[in-house]
């Protein structure tokens, strides 16, 4: 059995002409002999609605009512796509996630799928019908409904996917695919068409706003290949898969930037083991996340600066915390709330030396200064002025050749 | 356990501030020491802008995705009822008919309420908790959601008063309450204070559209007094109980009158045995509803006249069935579209001799000439020419003393 799952987003789903559309796209797949499972989300505005009337009637609403309110969106869509499909003469019908169920544990508003029961949903396929699966929900133990968090449609695509074991899993939106940079910030961004997890995953974790960093992991872990594209224009999207079936030669596959990042330095603290460790256990107690860091040593060897960056908005909690450690002494603390972080990513640089000399030489050469450097395996992030974003994303592109072909 | 159940219609939970209003009412309830179990419509429009867009993707949009469709109404009204009632400091949750569960038969889009497992509801009241029921719904034995129809919310009020023995059923609208005649036929309309099941069905069936007839049965076989109110002001409305509570000496307690009505009659039959039965089988069989008939015997008792009315919707569809049926001969066939029917209703003309002939010489003196009467145990119905409607109302409410009270 050739099974896909299709998952169309708010906006590809967004009104009654967009809904026939989907339609459309579902049929085209069927008539390629695909046993087709659909994930809906809600259409577009809807959940926006609801959780707007939600803050109306309380500051602090209830996470279970929440889940049953938001979760309704999804509902409707399903049903009024599973319509449609009827009319032009398709078995097809909604599943909502405790129809079948799909089962899930943690929090309300922030659940993961634990657990999809596939019986009901497989006699359905035996039967030649379409399901058209309410995405971004299910039920916990208490039969009570749960919502995934924000992109849990594409976690419930990618959990179908893998319960099924689908070919594939279909993500549709309303961008063309993954791109090489940011659109806003360098518009000769181009659309990549192969990607693996591991980039998607740093390009995801460093602003790229297409996918969930878990969705991309789940899809990661169980090996299924996703398509990104877009339900208004019939062109291929990104294939993010694995790195063994990306042939092309290509140094780096895309180019990552950041806002609302500030750096701390507090200079002068005493050189000891587990100096680091007492400044940022409190802060991670606290929920917030420590990007960068880097330690310097002092000319006598005693005394160190230490630096590191977290996310702006954490930034008054962070030297709150700070401030009220009673373990470290420092002299000074530094902080800067005008940087950014510019990142290169790709596979490619596992295998070709020189890729940092190359990155550097050429951000050098545009007088933009380096003030903190981290790595990993496929990528290579430098922390700069905020005023020099721009100008480091366009360097880059053109000195990795992203911007001299039509498409990657 | 002091039980009772609040109905809230769509009208009332139709904004934000209303259904900050509804949760006022829940709490006055729950302050009078009462066990509360709401029940609660979509907000009002939200049901119609989802049929609206089945409409659009399909002419005969399936049934099964229209329940689906429809019931995501109440699913989102509830949980904001329910989270509402949590802000303000109570234990409250929206439960689902699947999560009850309640159960039906019959099919999508007018299922009736089969049975309600009380296991769940009734662990939750013990435990103090305010449940906020999804009106309008229940699931069928495939766990398909199923509606009820129109005046569903009702249906589910009265059969959760019945499961659970309330003390009574508050039916929350946007009137007042059942009202001694259409205000919008004659202005001096007074609401009625208390009202028995069996007059309540007359009026209902005739036109008043407060109730629908089915919950006012149900509540009758089961005994639950209705309250049928407004949520937008404080004021009693109409009780509607069994008949022995009724004190009052009272004749006539309302008048209805309908609109789209049409008579036919067809002249010169052959006065034969069943020869009604031969015109009235078809009709029933296509779902065509005769209401009034009257048959006269000619001079020569050979031939007979035979005039009945229907809805003026069924008019096309009754003439074709007429002439299609190749058991009746008739020489003419006479069709009035301009036709209403009038009655008064009241349990009070059962004790009092001569209403009947009080009301034909009201109307006499009026000079509106009657068509066709009919009458049961508590109502006299009279057709007669549309134009004369109002002027017929207004002299009977005169007659029968119903604009002389403030209110009844």
């Amino acid at each position: 059995m050739k099974i896909v799952v299709l998952k169309f987003g708010g906006t590809s789903v967004g009104t009654v002409e967009r809904i026939k559309r989907v339609a459309a796209i579902i049929i085209r797949f069927i008539n390629k002999k695909y046993k087709v499972i659909v994930v809906s989300s809600a259409m577009s505005g809807v959940t926006n609605d609801l959780i707007k009337k939600s803050k109306e009637l309380s500051t602090d609403f209830n996470s279970a009512e929440y889940d049953a309110l938001v979760s309704s969106g999804e509902q409707m869509s399903c049903a009024l796509i599973a319509g449609r499909l009827n009319h032009l003469g398709y078995k097809s019908r909604s599943w909502l996630a405790w129809q079948i169920p799909i089962l899930t544990d943690g929090n309300h508003r922030s659940a993961r799928i634990n657990a999809i029961k596939t019986n009901n949903l497989k006699k359905y396929l035996n039967e030649g019908g379409v399901p058209i699966v309410s995405g971004f929900q299910g039920i916990n133990s208490n039969k009570r409904i749960t919502t995934l968090g924000r992109g849990g449609s594409d976690a419930s695509a990618i959990m179908l996917a893998k319960y099924f074991k689908a070919k594939k899993c279909v993500i549709y939106t309303d961008v063309v695919g993954v791109m090489t940079t940011d659109p806003r910030v360098y518009k000769k961004a181009k659309k990549i068409k192969i990607i693996s997890y591991e980039e998607m995953l740093e390009m995801a974790s460093l602003g790229s706003k297409v996918m969930q960093s878990s969705s991309v992991q789940d899809a990661r872990l169980n090996r299924i290949d996703i398509d990104v594209k877009s339900s208004f224009i019939k062109k291929d999207g990104t294939l993010i898969t694995k790195r063994k079936n990306i042939t092309n030669n290509k140094i780096i596959t895309g180019i990552s930037s950041t806002k609302n990042d500030a750096k701390i330095t507090l200079v002068g603290i005493k050189d000891k083991p587990g100096i680091a460790a007492s400044i940022f256990k409190p802060l991670s107690e606290n929920n917030i996340n420590v990007d960068m860091v880097v330690q310097n040593i002092s000319a006598d060897g005693k005394e160190t600066d230490l630096t590191f960056t977290i996310k702006l908005e954490d930034l008054n909690k962070t030297q709150k915390l700070v401030k009220l450690n009673k373990i470290i002494k420092y002299k000074n603390l530094i902080i800067d709330k005008n940087v950014s972080k510019v990142s290169i990513i790709g596979v490619g640089m596992i295998t070709t030396p020189g890729v940092t000399f190359r990155m550097f030489q050429a951000l050098s050469k545009k007088n933009i200064n380096i003030l903190v450097i981290s790595t990993s395996e496929i990528k290579i992030s430098v922390l700069i002025s905020k005023k020099y974003v721009k100008k480091a994303v366009s360097t880059l592109h053109k000195e990795f050749n992203l911007d001299s072909q039509d498409e990657h």
